[in-house]
């Protein structure tokens, strides 16, 4: 490799990283992430493959040392980090770093609150670390280049298990050495296949980069090492898991530019490309409803990714709804609504949307931006219905507002009250316990029978 | 890809072998590998790396369900089985599949007796299910060829997380679309890097693989599945670890062919290209003693790959040494011995051993066989001693004899009496109760006192 001591140089810069290095709007970014964070972990944490691995990993769990998100069980720290990491990515519905597609707080957050019940940890310290994870996630997603994503590797939990051992690293306070000796850890237990997404196998890749992330770290600090140079060694993660020679990514502007500047949150659980196409059929819904017998045919004006990525007419199952351009136009323009429950399986099955599915048609327009469409809907009366969204909500030109990300925490919590989680939130800087949230996002034991 | 179904075909063989469909040699072959793998894994249980992941994993361990070779404790089955892997594997001592260079038994062998311990299970249906899990482990390592590993991949790590899954399935008696299922949950945990060789991180890609092949087909048989084409689909394990279109290897003389008759058994912990290096100059050395300062030089003959591969003049540690032609030679030539002892930090440590790594000089012979070797050695009066090796003890024209295989056994269980264990593995497949080795390679708890 061409580039000396690259793991060393990043690890130089996380042992050295302080709060008062990080700029105030990475700070409050980080805050907005965590709330997103627990809106999905409480939206996921009782989907059926998270609740199988649940059952399985309490098994062979240990001491009951750290919660999970939404329930009242307790698990052994490594099992309580991977749980809530599944639980919080499941739907998609998690945070986006647009230049790589990482969802890149779940591992993170997950590793990082499963430590913070087993020590005192400030809210100061665990949010640093997060930031400094969040960071070497991305980092690490744009130096193995979109070929990483193209060939088949699953960015958010192949560059995940890194970001949760730096960030466990950073509040154990480890060393430049020993945390170099974590990137090697985390090397050898890099894994995920995009393969695998729709599958309940994806969430065992996003369960293990929390784990084996703070695993990484936790040896480290025992003298449990990896090589020199895991990352840019001859057989490294960044020649292995992308092309020879594209480690600048990694360090360009570190403690400058950070990547939760580029992150971003979903308004509706789908692939980010659809969500002009749900704004515009939202608004079209709002504007009047519209019968699905009337409707002759509907054009799907955009950027080629949206065909490419959504053009999905023969769905069966609710999660493959989620990146079917043909189910979001149906179920958003029918019935006004695009949440969790409008992209179930039995939201599927209805015929009078199934219908609407063969009425779609693409069209192409590689001068169009990601974040704009253009909706057109031919009725049988012969009157054209349109409307555009140049930059959808959930872009970076129109970020979701704290509002919008307080009432998706709100209404993917359902019946639990999620205020106090809330305001702990965005107070989490000030807290002496990191633990807190966790025990905010934690059900009375009674709540069943109350 | 090209070819149709070749996970479903793959799952579809596990789920139909039987027993009887296994020849005689290949039956004995994995007895042979389990008197191996027994001798390893005693040598391994004290290794320090091992003993900080056992002290890290403990604190997260659950019920006491399974054993750990060499040792009183007992973890969760999940730990258990990673340790005992990470055991035999981590002086590179254990079996080699030579075709690929796979070391197929520790993942495959951990992850089986973990479970064994947890339900009866006898010994002729754990003995099927290894011979199944090494020939998915070796037959996947062969599909995505030698470049897999040229380009960094740990090999054992990578596919024996496959091998470990399709076992533990085997004896679970899960049907063919469950072991699709299990082999989609390990495509999402395929992990190990080269670059970790050497380092304590090995040890956490082959613990991982012996885990998580367990973990994938527990989850499996509670219907936590993977996609539907995890090895030959789109991005799954074939083409985004190997290239595209090679799954021949994986199906073709499936049933007829056995991995098991490729594997060798090490019989000094150095790599094997080693192997007839060693041999000769432990020859020499019986023939008449030679000492250092009598050596003015020392001529290795043999393929390019004994150069490329152990060219190591600069090694400062034990473990390094076990790649190291220069200490290599130098130990067993003056030494006359070839053991794990030889190949310690002290002994890399010793001046006069030292002293002779620069006077070595390799001659490379593109025509000779891998497993032939000829040391020439010029003494100070002019003399020349010689010993040619046209196929080494431990290749597969000349196999560790089953005497050479228990003497192993019990050079490396040390002050462990391994009488027991060795007459339960040659009956193994006689035995009702297929836990009962590991309740003999476990040391008598009043063993210190008496």
């Amino acid at each position: 490799m061409s580039e000396p001591a690259v793991s060393a140089a990043l690890a130089r810069f996380i042992a050295g990283c302080r709060w008062a290095d990080v700029p105030a709007a990475t700070r409050h970014e980080a805050k907005r992430a965590l709330v997103n964070y627990f809106a999905v972990a409480l939206a996921g944490c009782d989907d059926p493959d998270v609740a199988r691995a649940r059952a399985m990993l309490a098994r062979f769990s240990g001491p009951a040392q750290a919660g999970l998100v939404g329930r009242a069980e307790r698990l052994d720290l490594l099992s309580a980090a991977a749980l809530n990491a599944m639980a919080a990515n499941v739907h998609d519905f998690d945070d986006t770093h647009l230049p790589t597609i990482i969802h890149p707080t779940a591992p993170v957050a997950a590793a990082l609150f499963a430590l913070a019940e087993t020590r005192p940890v400030s809210g100061e310290r665990w949010l640093l670390a997060f930031v400094l994870g969040v960071e070497v996630s991305c980092r690490l997603g744009l130096a193995v280049g979109a070929e990483h994503y193209r060939r088949g590797w699953h960015i958010t939990a192949t560059c995940g298990v890194f970001g949760a051992a730096v960030a466990v690293a950073s509040v154990l306070g480890l060393d430049q050495a020993a945390i170099v000796g974590a990137l090697g850890n985390a090397s050898a237990q890099a894994c995920g296949l995009v393969e695998t997404l729709g599958s309940g196998a994806k969430s065992l890749g996003v369960g293990n980069a929390a784990r084996n992330g703070v695993l990484s770290a936790l040896l480290a600090a025992e003298g449990f090492h990896g090589p020199a140079a895991p990352l840019e060694g001859e057989r490294g993660f960044l020649p292995v898991f992308g092309q020879p020679g594209d480690a600048r990514p990694l360090l360009d502007g570190l403690g400058q530019q950070w990547a939760l500047a580029a992150n971003t949150y979903k308004p509706y659980p789908c692939g980010v490309v659809l969500n002009p196409v749900i704004e515009a059929c939202l608004a079209l819904h709002a504007e009047a409803p519209i019968a699905p017998e009337q409707v002759e045919r509907i054009e799907l004006h955009g950027h080629p990714l949206l065909r490419q990525r959504t053009d999905r007419p023969g769905i069966t199952t609710g999660r493959a709804a989620q990146v079917s351009a043909q189910h979001a136009v149906a179920v958003s323009l029918v019935d006004g609504l695009a949440g969790l429950a409008q992209f179930s399986d039995a939201a599927v099955a209805q015929p009078r949307l199934r219908a609407l599915y063969p009425r779609l048609v693409f069209h192409d327009d590689p001068s169009a931006p990601v974040e704009a469409a253009r909706v057109r809907v031919l009725l049988s009366n012969g009157q054209w219905r349109e409307h555009f969204v140049s930059a959808a909500q959930g872009s970076l030109q129109r970020p979701l507002s704290d509002q919008a990300l307080e009432q998706k925490l709100h209404t993917l919590a359902g019946a639990f009250d999620s205020g106090p989680l809330l305001a702990a939130l965005w107070a989490f800087d000030l807290s002496s316990e990191a633990s807190a949230p966790m025990r905010l996002a934690r059900p009375l034991s009674d709540k069943d029978s109350a």
